[in-house]
């Protein structure tokens, strides 16, 4: 049985995690942490109320080690980075669900989190936890990467296509759409019921930190310098992302061969599922799934992604990063 | 043309105050007031881009005075006892949408909202502003405490039930059901709409202030002690409010005296609608009316009434005040 | 491996048997029919993509026999009294979700349900599968009555306070809510998004047919003739019951006593939850629990009961039922 | 007094219409008819109720003619083209708020609409009622064709920047989305609450009737052939649309520039605002507004643009035509 620490267990992909792992017949959530509360878990997440019989703390990295063997790190980017390093001095497996080692340069960290790195060594040499693509290289580590929400959508969506290029891999235009859950809890005016509720908008244009790490795996994984427009939106639900994109073809290609790719690319894996119809994010919430199409318009590659950000954007592969760690099976805890 | 002030000119109600406002042919909005922000109003409120060019701003009440002739006082409790004495003596006419000159009993006060009131005196004398039942005290008024909204809706479905004494006065249930938006624009994690989205819960059960408010106006409408018990429920959408209600019939009584009862008490009264059907809080979205009607089972009555809480409930029915105040059709700014 | 045949598969419910029952280790699902349609299970619900290859059917009984062990059967109402008898002469079992078998009287059937009962011989005898209630004589059982999802709310919350005698069994008064999928996925105008959106209404007042069911229960299980006002409201979302209910105390009673009545009532059940803070929909959603608490106001007593209308509502109950038929553990495929 | 009548008065559109017509000083709404209901409109639209004491009926052209000097048409295409041919004999004046009057060329209807058009002559005669574009033909018109909604918003955000040639007229990409009131009242399942809510999704990727609309309007305002590809979603809100734009410019551009492009090309255009921040649905819902910005990223010119489909979209734009029409005040009845 693995003992397993939530940090940061406040927040909603921390109770999801939590929620995921209760299913777990290998791990145990034994220490959940906050630096400022000290309740009840369950006065914090009452759906929890009568499963798990933890309060909120706040011990030392040591005492973490002595009750936990991996962290789940559900802290927000520098906080992350501050924390990391003294995890795995004590010991500890850690998955970091902050987007503080997904990238591998300083420099680019730097440009988009206005924060320099505290702990640079590391960026270069942290696998980054996507298994779809990488994961041969999860087993064994000591501290995985965890996506974030919206890259994974477009990495997923994308991949099959650069890596037989398909698609051309620069002008790409990511149009993507979340539900509010990808924001946070922390209380603030424009994610209140009433601001976002009946609107749809636009933000972060042009400006978004997801951009530089969709490069980066991308360009990675098909071998060519990848460049994406990528815009976001905030949609009126709970969960759920939608990536549309739009690509230009390196040459005469059929919606049959696109999606034959994208078969080829994810096969045996468990968790892309290559669909015919227009993916609904309702088809993959509450679900580890994310679901993938494409369409050819007017000389246009469309590609459609679909993923619940909660699950399959971040607590969910966060628990498929864990089975890999620890060579459970992959599918672990994450039945739809 | 009147000169209008909306204090406290951030939040929801301030909102709904200036756009019926905007639609007033008698009325004019000078002044928008702050004490924290310094913004354009419209960066507060990106609805009214091009619309009214003001900036938010904390006067003294007398410079508020050289430039408007009333307030529409959107401050919270408590804030807005501090602040309507000043506004009063320095000779503006105010509408205040707080609770705080609502109830007649300083000590009623103290034990529901736990402060000591500073402007007791006023208690006794200020006029309670719900038109359908105190029209002939509105006009002329320096001072109107503009009702709650729970409150209006169950009043307007009861009174004229308990003014032909058809039920009984004490023991009545006021299931009551509210949007979003009646909690206010301050951050709070509760009203995110990751909470509420997709969440049915009661709150303030037992407690809330609208309680001693609706006891007392229907105690004073009716000749009789009324007591009753309020549940408060939050609903997932931004705007509206049900109030389903039990009362016990005094003696046999049919559906069709009901309604009679109610259409004889609200004739002339242009926004109460007494309907057939059982309302729909879609149906008052946006508008002014408050639509009621009743049944009878099994041998209890049944009163169910609907209105936008942050028009009927709130800024449309202090432009209602405001109309009788100064002698302006009741119907002003107020058409659907 | 139990062979589960899933009859009427085009429905919610339908959805989240399948979708339970694909976690189940001791149940396959084999068959799915609609009288209607001929697609692919994963056309009609695409989540289901991937996970189950069926294609709807509609076999006649004996073939279903030859497929099946057990039928779970998501026809509406009459349409299920003209098959369940031939399932079981063909030597299924049948778990029916529908609310033909539910009461006892075929005269109370035909007056709420205005149609002559067909079958009524099994009306005395069929077991009402509420296994928090009845859990001894579901074992072995050939037909299950699933219950009603207004029903089980209500008589989770009220069964322990009228088995203590802590409150009158009279006049009492349920005020429910529930989100729209409760209505079923037949099209008809009022169940349209831009209908329930942002609207809350009452409907069904005095004549909702889960009030006779409800009072059966409750007067068979405490000995008392039980009798209800029940109103139910649609709430805008998908799932999700609270039920917020109005009881006169047999005598002097505190909030502790109702709690400890409802604990000890509850020792041992796996899936009520006496909880002490007001219960949320979202706090039970995509979950088999039902979250119970109780309040005194004023004099009465107020009693809170939520579940998940898809699921502790209907297709969790029905799994829960089909692992009491076979011997399985109660919680098989219900982890929440 | 202009007497209106309003022809498929049951759906949404035809509702948004009466509103706000009984907020006209000139207008009076004297028949509404329906092909299939007989009820009192108010049975149909609440809201309505006490409001407009009139029933739906189905007079012929010549009795309608009797009654009305105006018909707003509300049919569904194919329908409309069959009517208004009658309406303009029976000397009518008509606004036809379908798709049947808006392309120019017979051959276009019929490759997206899959139908021979019945009235080819006035296809190419027939004003194409959007105000800010065309103004100028509108008085004294017998017939105009009102614009769709995602194409009055597509129009409005890129015709001033096609105008001044700051984009290229071809590879346009439009990612629009609205809210679920755009497709109608008539039950389907794919807009059902529980369907449409907590999902997101695309829809008639690369075949959507608005797309030759778009580029027909665009190609004659700006003098160059436009194409476009133009994507379609679905958000869980009952109303607004969103449209998200990419467009390469043809040389160097500035924010500031296309900005201000904007507002020289809108000046004088009471319903257009030309705003510095990314404009959210919620902003114009229950406006006539439609509210465009522009954003230069990685090279690419963006453009946002917003309305409400069922105000500025069609029913508030149909007003601004009527007021055209007759020489009224272009926002009559049309204040936020």
């Amino acid at each position: 049985m693995i003992r397993v620490a939530i940090l940061g267990a406040t927040g909603y992909t921390a109770y999801e995690l939590i929620r995921l792992l209760l299913r777990h017949p290998q791990a145990q959530v034994t220490v959940v942490t906050s630096r400022s509360e000290t309740s009840h878990i369950s006065q914090v997440h009452p759906a929890l109320y009568g499963r798990l019989d933890l309060r909120l703390e706040n011990p030392s990295p040591d005492e973490l080690a002595a009750r936990a063997d991996v962290c789940f790190c559900c802290l927000p980017h520098v906080a992350s980075m501050e924390t990391v390093p003294k995890l795995l001095s004590a010991g500890l497996k850690v998955v970091d669900l902050s987007a503080d080692y997904r990238l591998k340069d300083p420099g680019v960290y730097e440009t988009w989190y206005k924060h320099v790195h505290t702990d640079p060594t590391r960026l270069g040499t942290t696998v980054y936890g996507l298994p779809e693509l990488f994961a041969n290289r999860i087993p064994g580590q000591s501290l995985i990467a965890n996506p974030g929400c919206y890259t994974s959508t477009s990495i997923l969506a994308l991949a099959p296509l650069l890596h037989e290029k398909l698609i051309e891999p620069t002008g790409i235009i990511i149009d993507a759409k979340s539900g509010v859950s990808g924001a946070g809890r922390t209380p603030k005016t424009n994610i209140l019921y009433a601001e976002c509720n009946e609107s749809f908008s636009a933000y972060s244009v042009g400006d978004h930190r997801h951009t530089p790490e969709i490069e980066q795996v991308l360009t990675e994984s098909s071998g060519q310098k990848v460049d994406v427009i990528f815009t976001p939106h905030l949609v009126p639900m709970d969960r759920g992302i939608l990536a549309t994109i739009y690509a230009t073809p390196t040459g005469p290609v059929t919606q049959a061969q696109l999606l034959e790719a994208m078969r080829r690319f994810y096969t045996g894996k468990p968790f892309v599922r290559v669909v015919d119809h227009l993916p609904r994010t309702k088809d993959v919430s509450y679900t580890n799934y994310c679901d993938i199409t494409a369409r050819v318009v007017r000389g246009k590659v469309l590609v459609f992604g679909a993923l619940d950000n909660l699950i399959k954007g971040a607590s969910g592969v966060a628990v498929q990063n864990f089975n890999l760690m620890y060579g459970f099976p992959e599918t672990t805890a994450l039945e739809a």
